[in-house]
């Protein structure tokens, strides 16, 4: 599956495909990461210690399949919608991104969610910026 | 089923409990009624002048569904997240709603639609101010 | 927010609207309920008994959420997709049901989870009767 | 993101993490596709020829997302939760992926989608044949 690929075939294809399929990309695969994360948190030994992580994987989660589901779009985008939904989700990859670091020594789940936060939250800021 | 009722058994009880079961209840709501004017809007006649009603219906349906169950959950929140979620959600709803409003008099449930996202809009304004 | 409304002005009115509009609820509300559920159990102290729980208040969530979302549309319906879709909905309300019927007696969540479960499984059960 | 990365750094290591981790990608793979694909559909001349595709899309991409998430977690999971899914899934994906063909020769993005509802029932198959 090819975003890139997709956009080009969409009879409103955008001029900045680039930067759309790559935080495309990068929201779905930080959701997929986070309920990973989550996931394999809830399997850990010293789970009291991984509560907030938990949640704010959930949160991470939940937020970035609704931003990768309408950054997808190209069908009569709105601005206003995008960038708001955008920069919440800028901010919750950067707080669950540093949450998942405080873990990242004693579980490489939580340092692999870390890496997906801080790309999603990059790719999230350079389209706001290409607005 | 009752989110207040939830809440109240929820071991990190709430303080304002009465406007999270608001909001909660305005998210998972919007998020059903912009699915419904989304599918409506799909089977009526001249679809071409609801491509803008149905983009944004999908979008807000995404947007409050992933709110709803952000706010929903009590255990560590992060005041940040939410409320970058919350404003995310109430301009959504402000700009789905205003598409909906254009087609208020031809479609009932493009009515129906624009008047859940105003109170969702409201009930995510309420929960900004007592954060 | 009432589904019965919305149904009755869609352009493709069914005919079993009240079947149809007792399902989407049951579902959406079994939804929230098992999202606030996973994270009042994320929140208790003796938190290694409740994995299981929340593991398929998760799964629960997510397949009622989706499904709620399927029988909300009426447009271009193909009743084998909406069939599977509802048995694995009563499926897993049915085991989430019974996992929070074990953490009843200690937790009003679950206990308003396991009715919430228990109404969700009959309800896709009486549309796939009416189907 | 990798999802066998994650999975060997999981807790409880799933034994059969190869067929597990070609589900999950093949899963958020073509709940992507459909999104995309809806989309693009919504933006074509010919509209109302497409209303058939853009909700079975949807509902696609829903059946998709939920399935995903629940392959993906690998902490106490339930197996006849999880196979009752994965045959919605690969049921959702074979109806969705037939209608796309009908309009693969018109629309390249209805052609892909096609092919990535295609790829994911098989992983789905192949993992209901694992369990």
């Amino acid at each position: 599956m090819n975003v890139e690929d997709f956009l080009q075939t969409h009879p409103r294809k955008p001029s900045n495909s680039d930067v759309i399929a790559a935080c495309v990309k990068a929201c779905y695969g930080c959701s997929e990461s986070c309920t990973l994360c989550a996931d394999a948190c809830l399997g850990e030994d010293q789970l009291e210690r991984l509560r907030r992580c938990i949640r704010l994987n959930l949160d991470c989660a939940a937020v970035c399949a609704a931003t990768g589901e309408i950054v997808a779009r190209q069908t009569e985008p709105d601005r206003s919608l995008l960038r708001a939904q955008l920069e919440a989700c800028a901010a919750a990859c950067r707080i669950c991104g540093e949450e998942c670091d405080r873990h990242a020594d004693l579980h490489q789940h939580c340092r692999l969610c870390a890496e997906s936060c801080r790309l999603c939250a990059q790719a999230c800021n350079d389209l706001i910026a290409s607005l």
